[in-house]
């Protein structure tokens, strides 16, 4: 099924630079489309706030995509902002918004042989329960926890230092402990936090063996990938595919993004919505 | 010289939480005096951004606390925004405003021998050079390092964890290593964000023998203090000594709050700066 055109702009959100590695993903499969991607960094990490202030600052964010910029199509490259959000962004603006929790659960029901799944993000996305949720309406049965610490050790850079393996192997334990406490007996793991994809290596050393581990983000830019139709004859691939704009230091954006993109980001517009 | 009467009513203001730990010495110092506190958790941490969105998020914080809620004298606890926006704050707002980084370098002029202090705090502090500045102007020569995932370790309650007793020993031993490059002989170390105090039996641990911590957090609240006279007579001591409002979830504040204040925070009200 193709809804969409190959020329489609197509806006891409996050908190801060996490959603890179969803946007990394479309780049690459979408490669005629027009890409504008906003990080509000002012106001980052939205992991550890509450709905209603994740719900004004993500609102405000998708206008300035669809409004100011002339995006047709918004993807919500946040897990937080997905969970709490995804209904208050759809009722704000007027074109299709796709967020990262459903193409993750669907991508769990694909993996997952015993309907057991561990999911891990960050605080506000776990006590929202919108992946339990999610995997609840395909049959899995999910076990969420909140794993804060994964992201400042990813912003710190010890993305294959000694702690943060120890880190993880702390946060499985619990969260093995606990999943099978009631009962559970998991297959696969869920990366529910658009971070988690840098650390991939460290999970997949430290999960049991035969779990499968599932990247949301990478889950999300399939899904969203296969929406959309190929170019019917050869089409001139577009000559600036990707604006960035941040709510904050321009530097830091640049410096931390490349590491998410997987190449550089480019030039990247400062804009203040006000917060 | 005591400047001003027990009734003024002191202001207090942090991005978060942190600013409790001055909060606590105060109210311990000041029993006969009114306070008003603010977190601006909705926008935490500043640690990590712009002094431009640091300055404007700290200015509209201020006048809330001096034109909303009576503060007749400020106290910015949190490094961060004394670091970075202090002289933004005294030009906005009519009353006397005290940060918390010249205490604590005055507090590591009293501790050091050598004259050579480290000074560990999130990086944007780090980065204004606020403390080298001001540890200059007293004759000190300061090393200063960002430690951007002590934070988050407190956050989680991870206090007395060996993950960050792990954590602690690789920045000190990387700001040994550093400062002894430069040339340096350092024998105190200043606690510069208002997190760490939480940490500092760990950091006594770690620290070469005969280091001294200062913790600036504890040296503010003990300079506030001084600026207030004694009351003269038997002065009744408030009914409702402290006021507490957050700019998010009024329930973390409470949980977390009152680890950092030691003692139950009370009452907290949702303000809404605009964010």
């Amino acid at each position: 099924m193709s809804i969409l055109s190959p020329s489609t702009t197509i806006g891409v959100f996050d908190s801060g630079f996490g959603g890179l590695t969803v946007l990394g993903t479309l780049l690459e499969r979408l490669p005629w489309t027009q890409f504008v991607f906003l990080g509000d960094s002012a106001r980052l990490p939205y992991g550890s706030k509450s709905r209603r202030t994740i719900a004004r600052y993500a609102v405000e964010s998708a206008q300035f995509l669809v409004n100011k910029q002339g995006a047709e199509f918004l993807v919500i490259a946040c897990n937080t902002a997905s969970a709490l959000a995804l209904d208050a962004i759809q009722a704000a603006v007027p074109v299709p918004v796709v967020g990262v929790i459903e193409p993750g659960a669907a991508a769990a029901h694909d993996a997952s042989r015993t309907g057991d799944v561990l999911v891990i993000a960050t605080a506000a996305t776990v006590e929202s329960h919108a992946y339990a949720a999610a995997c609840r309406a395909l049959g899995l049965r999910a076990y969420e926890k909140a794993c804060p610490l994964l992201v400042p050790l990813v912003e710190e850079g010890w993305t294959n230092h000694p702690v943060t393996e120890q880190v993880i192997r702390i946060y499985l334990d619990e969260l093995l402990v606990e999943a099978a406490a009631l009962g559970l007996h998991p297959d696969t793991l869920v990366l529910g936090c658009t971070h988690y994809p840098l650390l991939r290596p460290l999970f997949e050393r430290a999960v049991p063996a035969g779990m499968r581990i599932v990247d949301s983000s990478k889950a999300t830019a399939e899904a969203v990938a296969r929406l959309f139709s190929q170019p019917e004859s050869e089409m001139p691939l577009p000559a600036e595919p990707l604006r960035c704009f941040a709510t904050d230091s321009v530097d830091k954006f640049q410096r931390l993004g490349s590491r998410f993109l997987n190449r550089p980001v480019g030039h990247v517009e400062l804009v203040d919505l006000g917060g």
